[in-house]
């Protein structure tokens, strides 16, 4: 416990870089930087070897966690501890558990993308707890990473990694800029998901070396993406609209993998 | 607009009733009414001849959205208008829309399932969001109704409400003061989904006359239950622990149904 470093002051230049890194995407991707906050998650990342920059704690959880707060000290290159009031200001929530951490972006390149793998890719998908969902059920799967086009909502995000409950720090994750110029380099049979008009998903054959993509909430893929794969249907009775993006995912993944 | 009602103070007994419809579950049920909020679902409830017992507006969505005002008044046994603080009281929402109405319960016993039918029944799940997601799911994919223990949250419930979009007032929706008895006394074959033991899903045969039943979020299906049901599985190669309750629905009335 002897050398935590201890910042009393809000407008610290460091207390101040991490609330923008809360907020803001472009931060997020300028610094290569992401804020992950409470404990369950940030014992989750140490189980996974995600090691952390910096590792800021209040006094009180400091007092009540003790073992965590050393355990976890040690998985990162500095620990800072704080008062409250600093911590409410670096939070996402407004309840805080009094701890979180930087961890560097992990830069996973669509050359990593495996020829056999099953993926799962979400074009602007915006709502960051539809991505969260997708994320834990790609994990329960087994699928092998999830591509993401660089417009959709940021996979880095504070509520994006909440909602994941952690998994989109321990699945590979895969961000591009040029969204159809990766798949279609991929290598892997593109299925792209629509509301209707496409081969019935029961009728679809899915070998080892496929992805399955789903479109914006709202707006559904562009035409740039379905004019490289092949339109896939999740047959349905009721009503479509009823069907929430990161259910259409589900059923699409879990007809990819079974 | 000439025989709306006026109602100018927050302790106006109307005003109370209604706000305590809004918190408390008790009150719905021993009432048979809830509170539908939102112009969006009003107007569903309106298309699909669900009736209000009473409709409350503010002057400002009165000046907004005379219209469908008008139009959603005629579906009203009464219509009150109040300022926005009168709102504010009966509202769920921090900013609310300022329209919402009382609806009569639908009785849906359990008489009415069908003996042929293919339905998704919950024991005990806890959290609004996952009933209104699978109630969403539900009706995209078809499914004839959702029986739910009354052990569970309220379907009634403004979050409940919400989080399914209005399905929930649109699907026949079986609450079971005795889940296992209702269940047992149904005439469907019953299929109880848990974690690992269980036939794989993907080796059973659904036939007409069916209902897949999903357990609380953290203890899964109590005995009772599974004693009465064939157990079946989600077979999963990643961790089991990150599909989500909704999601782990989502799949197996996808296999009920296709």
């Amino acid at each position: 416990m002897t050398d935590f470093k201890r910042i009393t002051s809000k407008d610290n230049a460091f207390i101040k870089r991490i609330a923008l890194l809360q907020s803001s995407a472009r931060e997020r991707k300028t610094k290569g930087e992401f804020v992950v906050e409470g404990l369950r998650i940030l014992l989750d990342c140490y189980e996974n070897q995600v090691h952390f920059l910096s590792l800021v704690i209040t006094d009180e959880f400091l007092n009540r966690h003790s073992q965590e707060a050393q355990k976890l000290s040690k998985n990162s290159q500095e620990t800072i501890v704080v008062n409250d009031a600093v911590f409410l200001k670096i939070s996402d929530t407004k309840n805080p558990q009094g701890i979180l951490a930087t961890v560097k972006m992990p830069k996973t390149d669509a050359a990593e993308i495996k020829k056999n793998g099953r993926y799962v890719a979400l074009e602007n998908v915006a709502d960051p707890s539809n991505l969260g969902a997708v994320s834990r059920t790609a994990e329960a799967l087994g699928i092998d990473g999830i591509i993401l086009s660089s417009n959709g909502c940021d996979p880095y995000s504070p509520k994006a990694l909440r909602s994941s409950m952690g998994t989109l720090l321990r699945m590979p994750v895969i961000v591009c800029d040029d969204f159809t110029a990766t798949l279609k380099n991929s290598g892997l049979s593109l299925f792209a998901c629509v509301v209707s008009g496409g081969k019935a998903i029961t009728d679809v054959e899915f070998d080892d070396g496929s992805v399955v993509i789903i479109g914006n909430e709202a707006n559904g893929l562009t035409k740039d993406v379905t004019d490289i794969a092949e339109s896939i249907t999740i047959p349905m009775s009721g009503r479509a609209e009823s069907l929430n993006a990161a259910v259409a995912a589900a059923i699409a993944m879990w007809e990819l993998v079974k």
